[in-house]
């Protein structure tokens, strides 16, 4: 009967550690097919902020985009401890078209259809100063920005982030944070 | 040996029934102090679609705010299956103010301070519809509201909502679901 039991437990300890690794969460960081980043499936990551015809220019947009950003649950967990992205941080920005005048609304904007998805992420493996950008409109996988294409990119974040190369200035819950815990510039 | 190995394996069973049980999603749904919701912890709640200077106004407003909407998590994979909001959902609209012209923004609106919170909430043990509705706007719970408070939501949703009393219409993601599903109007 002992030697029931024994192996009853052991049998059951490794059952307890296999269905718990099993229901643990899903790695959510960046994954690759060759230097492209896979689409990752965000709609349940975390809502950092949104803005409207978001721009760099001084004229305003006439057919404004709403733009949408957010980040795996790891890395959102890892920053408000911290107040700063751990290495496997994936910021997206979501841009959707706008619409009004439908439906009860009668004024003021709010979002319709998808036309971009961007993707910027924090990984060693990815060289420099570990933070590269992918453009994720198109299909389930997104080449990564490089040359001419991310140098204005990467000029304007390092210069004007409030935090690492990320504009979390506007994003008002982690900027909250990274105030808090000091590493807001 | 062959008693061993049933003994094992029934005790395996019920660890990983356990386990799996242990690691379930923890309970998203309402939660009341009598009748009041108590507020939930939402940050990491999927993020439904936002709004800016939404009114049922034709004048535009001159400072305009952000309408953010949340769903807690198993209603919202409720409704993905479905096209219906499930027993014990718990819509949310964060309202925040709105900025302009602060660091690399010239044009176009971001976030920032919350200024309300309101929730909308299906629960049989609610009475007639089976939804109420909360200000969550002040401290850590908000009373139902009642009475002429109330009065002209609930007249409005009941008219104008594309599922059931909600205002799935400005929702892009679950407005797809519903129209595939067949559930809006």
């Amino acid at each position: 009967m002992k030697k029931i039991l024994l192996a009853a437990l052991a049998v059951y300890a490794v059952g307890l550690s296999l269905a718990v690794r099993a229901q643990a969460p899903a790695d959510d960081g960046p994954r690759y097919n060759g230097t492209a980043l896979v689409r990752p499936d965000y709609r349940e990551w975390v809502f950092l902020g949104s803005g409207l015809g978001m721009t760099y220019q001084t004229t305003p947009s006439q057919n404004p985009s709403f733009t949408n950003v957010f980040v795996n649950p790891s890395a959102y967990r890892s920053f408000l401890q911290t107040g700063r992205w751990p290495d496997k941080t994936v910021l997206l920005v979501e841009v959707r078209a706008s619409a009004s005048e439908r439906s009860i609304n009668q004024s003021g904007r709010y979002q319709t259809n998808q036309v971009a998805l961007e993707g910027h992420v924090k990984d060693g493996r990815l060289g420099g100063d570990g933070w590269g950008f992918f453009n994720l409109s198109q299909g389930s996988e997104g080449p990564r920005l490089t040359g001419n294409a991310v140098a204005g990119c990467v000029d304007c974040h390092t210069k004007n982030a409030a935090v690492d190369t990320t504009f979390v200035q506007f994003y008002p819950t982690v900027f909250d944070v990274a105030r808090q815990k000091g590493t807001a510039r």
